[in-house]
C-alpha cells in the first residue's frame, strides 16, 4: 500500500496540468453555485486556423485528463495513449485533442478534494452534488475559452459515453460527429446495486471519518480498494478473467494467512485495489459513481427516450461490444433506435470481443477501424 | 445493526439443535484431526422400518439446518419451507428429511466459532482448513449414526449442490437420487473474485482484529455487511433487479447522508447486508467461501471430469436456471456430458426462470413438479 505521504503529494499537487480557473460563479443542475471552480486539461496536436479540429475526449469514472502520453502521477502511459498521437487513430497531425478531468474528480478539476474558496478548508462531502450534465458544462467554459465554436468530435467510453450523450443533447450545435461508446442512457438496478457496494466499502473504512480523512491526513486505503476490486471485476468478461487467471494457484503470500495459497486471480485483484488507492480520492469515487447512478436522460419525459433526441443534427455513432456486460448492447440498441426513431444521422456497430466493457480501452482492432473511418467520414461532409 | 448482546446470544448458543459429538477424532482432507467434532442437524418426517425412506438435504453457503418450520434464530421460515412438510415436494408423510449445518459454518456444527476442545478458547482462524468434501464426510457420520444404509436421495443448490456431487462421487453405494441444482464443479476465475471481494470486506473490517473478534466481544459487521451485499447482486439476475427495483427512488434516510436520497436497490441491499450479519459469522463466512472456491472435481484428473463418474450407480438429475449468471448453465452441461460419457443414469433440466441463482430457494412451479416426478419415478425402480 502507498505511504500517505506521497499519496498526498502526489494528488494534492494541482501544477502538474493547465487549469482553466472560471471567474464567474458556476451553476450545477440542482441550482447551487460554485465559486472558482476550475478544470484541469491537456492537449494533443495543434488547433488549426480554422478551429475547425478539435477532438473533445471524455474519459470514464477513474479515467483522467492524461489520455496520451506518460501520466506525472503514475509514470504510465495514457488510457488511450494508442489511439492518441502522431498517424495514431486520433491523429495530432490532424486534429487539436483535448481532454480534462472531470467536475468531481481528484486530478485537478474541482471536486471534494479542492480547497472550497469560501471556507478556507477542504471540500469533502460539502462539495455540492454533481451531475453528469454539470461536467459537460465546465468543459464547454472550457471550449469556449479555446475559442471554439463547434467540436469537430466528442467521444467516450462508459462514463465517458455518458459526457458524449449530454454534449450531443445539451450542445448538438457545437459537436459535428459524437461518439458514445459502452454505454447507457441510465443505470439498471443492476449497475445501481454494484456501485453502491463499493461506497459502502469506502463509507465502512474506518480512515474515512465521514468524508473527514484529508484534514486528518490518512486515507481510506482499505475501502476504496475494496470498491474498485469489485468494480474491477464488472469491467472484465467472464471469459476474459479465465482466460488471463482460470483456477492458476500462487504460493503463500502476506495478504492470506489464513489459507494454504491463494488464486492469482485473487491477487490480480488486490493489486488492482491496492494501486488505484494511489492516484484516486475516495470522495471523488463517492460523488462520481453517484452522478453516474443518477444519469437517466430519459427521467424529465417518463421514460420516453425518442423526446430527447427530437430535431438532433448531430452525427453519431454508437459502439458497444459482446461481451461487455455492466453495458450490454441492448442498452446502446435504446440509443439508437431513440435516434432511429427522430430521423437523426445515426450509425451503430456491436463490435466482438470477448474482453468485456474494458474493451474500449484495449487495443481491439475493429474498434480502432471503425473509428478512424467515421472520422475520415465526418471530415468529408 | 445488531448489538453484540444479541449477537452472541443467538449465535453462541448450541442448545437450540440436536448435536451428535464424535467419540473420535475426524481426519481431514488435508490431513489435519479436528477433535470431538459435531454435527447439528434436524430431522421432518419419521425414519421407516426399513429406513429406505430418507432424504438428506444439503444447505447453501449461508443457509443452515432449519429448512423448514421456524428458525430458531431468525424467527422466520427456513429455507426451503415451501418444499417440506406434509403434501409438499419433499412429502414428511413419506420422507424423513435429515438436514445438518456444514462443518465450518456457524449453527451449531464445529467452525471457526466452536471452542477448540484442546485449548479451550473460540477456534477463530485457527480452525483447520476444510472442503466440500469434509462436509460430506462428517454428514456420513450423521447418517451412520442414524443407521441409514442408503440414502434414498441427496440434494441441494449452490453449495448443496456441491456436496451433493460430493456425495454421489464418494459413496455411490450410499446415494440412491442425487439432485445437484444451480451448482457447478469447480469455481470459475469470475467465481472466485466476487468472493474475494467479500472476504477482503470482511478481512477490511477494523473490528476484524485478525479473525480474534469473539475474544474481544466485537463484530465485523460493516465488512460481513458488504460480503453480504456483493454475494446478494450476484444471485439475482439483472432482470430480476430491474423488475423488483428499477430505478425506483426513496426518500433520506440515516445511512447516506451526502446524496439527496436513494434508490430503493441501495437501500434493500443495506438491509440485506445488516440483517445477514445478526445470524451469520464472518469467520465462517471467509472458511466456506474458501472452501467453495478450492472445491475441484475434476482437479486429481487433470481437469477431465468423466474419469471422476467412472462405474457411478446412483441415479442423477442435474438441474440448472437460464438466468443463473453465478452458475449457469454451460456448468451443469459439463456436469450432465462428464456423467453421459460414463452412460451414467443422468437426466437434466434447464428450467427458466428470470430470477437468477436465487431460483433454487424461490416458489419456481416447473422445479416442484420436476423434483417431485423424479422423486416418485425414484420410488418406483
Amino acid at each position: 500500500m502507498t505511504t500517505n505521504k506521497s499519496y498526498y503529494k502526489n494528488i494534492y499537487n494541482y501544477e502538474h496540468t493547465p487549469n482553466l480557473v472560471l471567474n464567474k460563479n458556476f451553476k450545477l443542475q440542482n441550482g447551487k453555485m460554485l465559486q472558482k471552480a476550475n478544470i484541469a486539461y491537456q492537449t494533443y496536436g495543434k488547433l488549426n486556423k480554422e478551429k475547425s479540429n478539435a477532438i473533445l475526449i471524455c474519459h470514464a469514472l477513474t479515467g483522467d485528463q492524461y489520455a496520451s502520453g506518460i501520466n506525472p502521477i503514475t509514470k504510465k502511459k495514457g488510457w488511450w495513449h494508442d489511439m492518441i498521437g502522431k498517424g495514431k487513430v486520433f491523429d495530432t497531425n490532424s486534429y487539436y485533442i483535448i481532454c480534462s478531468n472531470v467536475l468531481g474528480g481528484c486530478m485537478g478539476t474541482s471536486g471534494p478534494k479542492s480547497i472550497n474558496p469560501l471556507s478556507k478548508t477542504f471540500y469533502g462531502i460539502n462539495f455540492p452534488e454533481i451531475s453528469i450534465k454539470d461536467m459537460v458544462k465546465l468543459q464547454y467554459e472550457l471550449i469556449k475559452f479555446l475559442g471554439i465554436k463547434k467540436l469537430f468530435c466528442v467521444v467516450g467510453g462508459s462514463m465517458g459515453g455518458m459526457q458524449v450523450l449530454e454534449w450531443g443533447i445539451n450542445y448538438p450545435e457545437k459537436v459535428k460527429l459524437a461518439i458514445p461508446i459502452a454505454t447507457s442512457f441510465r443505470h439498471t438496478a443492476q449497475n445501481i446495486a454494484l456501485h453502491e457496494v463499493g461506497r459502502q466499502a469506502i463509507k465502512n473504512d474506518f480512515n474515512w471519518i465521514e468524508g473527514n480523512y484529508i484534514d486528518k491526513k490518512v486515507v481510506p486505503e482499505k475501502g476504496l480498494s475494496a470498491a474498485r476490486m469489485v468494480a474491477h471485476i464488472t469491467y472484465m468478461s467472464e471469459k476474459s478473467l479465465s482466460t488471463k487467471f482460470g483456477r492458476n494457484k500462487r504460493g503463500f503470500n502476506n495478504i492470506s494467512k489464513i489459507f494454504s495459497g491463494n488464486f492469482e486471480v485473487e491477487s490480480y485483484l488486490q493489486y488492482q485495489g491496492s494501486s488505484f488507492v494511489k492516484r484516486f480520492d475516495a470522495n471523488s469515487y463517492l460523488y462520481l459513481t453517484k452522478s453516474m447512478d443518477r444519469f437517466d436522460l430519459s427521467e424529465k419525459y417518463n421514460g420516453k427516450l425518442e423526446s430527447v433526441f427530437k430535431n438532433n443534427t448531430c452525427k453519431w455513432l454508437i459502439i458497444s461490444f459482446t461481451s461487455d456486460w455492466l453495458f450490454p448492447t441492448s442498452e446502446s440498441r435504446h440509443i439508437v433506435s431513440a435516434l432511429n426513431a427522430n430521423a437523426c444521422k445515426v450509425s451503430f456497430v456491436e463490435i466482438e470481443s470477448d474482453r468485456g466493457h474494458d474493451s474500449f480501452l484495449l487495443k481491439v482492432p475493429r474498434l480502432y477501424k471503425i473509428l478512424r473511418g467515421f472520422l475520415i467520414g465526418g471530415k468529408l461532409q
